[in-house]
């Protein structure tokens, strides 16, 4: 093991001074984690002697069970891959990774509910009905050829955005049209997507503040505004007839808000946390 | 490499006769997968020899671009990890893993953008606001020390089910009370969770269909039935505090569907797949 130098010499023979050590070898250095769970985190190691490795994780694992720990994690870089193997006869899992990691995790207590949570399990993107001033709809035709016919822009969102900004993003990406998010039309739940990942699909009502239409983005064929009631009359997509449906009544009396569920952010109740947006119909006297 | 028999044995000298083969040996045995690219699944291999594998990796990649594939897929199985420094090595990164394997994708096209779509970046839990025919609400107080105070029950939801199925299974696992999905009613939208995930929280409304309580969770401390009077009166949470201002209005002429976003299914334009649901607001004449 190199980079990281043991606090003690390995203890092969005549070792376990400590009630805590075994005559095997000294335990790995852990650090504490939430939920009485430890992390051992590899990326700094070498580990060359795999033996040794797994001895002091045998060593390890007992310790922990023997404290009461919840869950063990072991952060492996993909230069030590090779400890995979050796996790995995201990019966660690892979519970999600980085680019050049792998975060394993082993649940300590057999007898009791493995209450380590899920990694993400949903891939979200956002799609924009933008309208200009003249009540036309902003419409897209993706360039590639296994998808026809015109759509609403949209696309993934990024990790930490909200729907609103993402979509208002997109919209500017693939079309040059900048807006700003009005509130939300729509949700689709979809399940067993790209890599058997779910899906949800939020449509966002935005108004444009600009009209002129410059395609940025390699993914977008084509883009053009159309009337309100031509899309109305057009849409054939469930979630663009849905739209056009929710859009019926607008201009006659109701406004637009009539559809939407609205976006109020919230302070967190919890010190240092950021504030946080909530969707839902509009409010009683709103 | 066992386990599985190359069509042609490694030709370190002489080989090369096929014009797309070079001298320093065999193209591995790939997969084709959408988009162009291709797949690389290691699981039924147990490679020993790694500088053959590494250089039969550098032809099979430089016969891939010659090809102008767009990415490679390596699936490699927890015994076969210490391929995950030799793929590092060639730019490959984990891009998901499942309990015993790391899938690492490389993209092909170097001067062109990498559409690679991204793994799940969320997370998704659902609540329930159940009422039961006394129109009293159901409400539950966490064994956790961390957490205090009286919520609704709910938990994550299952990959593949539904926003409305997963709340009814929490509920009836945290408090033995039967319920049916009635709609939503508000969704929150918070960043740098658990892992540093997103989480996206559904509070879906529920009509009791049993009033029995019946603790069957470890999670689970008490549960109750609330009057809504007393739930409108008492809600601190800031989600608690909007979903009683949606239902001031209720039992006054409106009913509860006023502040709910249903759900509607539609199939899918797709032949083969299956239906899924949108959420939006009533729509109109509704």
């Amino acid at each position: 093991m190199a980079g990281k130098q043991p606090r003690r010499a390995f203890s092969g023979q005549g070792g376990g001074q400590d009630g805590n050590k075994t005559f095997l070898g000294e335990p790995l250095e852990v650090t504490p984690m939430p939920f009485n769970a430890v992390m051992l985190d590899t990326d700094n190691m070498r580990v060359t002697d795999t033996s040794d490795f797994t001895t002091r994780l045998l060593v390890t694992v007992q310790q922990l069970r023997r404290e009461g720990r919840s869950s063990m994690w072991v952060r492996v870089h993909a230069l030590n891959g090779h400890l995979l193997g050796v996790l995995g006869t201990f019966g660690f899992k892979c519970h999600h990774c980085e680019p050049e990691s792998v975060i394993m995790n082993l649940w300590l207590q057999p007898g009791k509910e493995n209450k380590v949570p899920p990694y993400a399990t949903h891939l979200v993107g956002v799609a924009g009905f933008c309208q200009n001033k003249k009540g036309e709809v902003l419409l897209v035709k993706e360039g590639s050829k296994n998808l026809s016919g015109w759509k609403l822009p949209g696309g993934y969102i990024n990790p930490g955005e909200e729907f609103g900004a993402a979509a208002v993003r997109e919209v500017e990406e693939e079309t040059g049209v900048r807006s700003s998010f009005e509130g939300l039309l729509a949700l689709r739940h979809q399940h067993q997507q790209s890599f058997g990942v779910d899906d949800i699909y939020v449509v966002t009502r935005l108004q444009a503040l600009t009209d002129e239409l410059r395609l940025c983005s390699s993914e977008i064929q084509d883009a053009r505004w159309v009337p309100l009631k031509q899309f109305q009359d057009e849409a054939s997509h469930p979630i663009l007839r849905t739209v056009a449906e929710l859009t019926r009544g607008w201009g006659q009396g109701e406004g637009p808000v009539r559809g939407d569920i609205v976006e109020r952010e919230h302070p967190s109740i919890l010190p240092g946390r950021p504030p946080y947006k909530l969707y839902h119909a509009p409010l009683p006297g709103q």
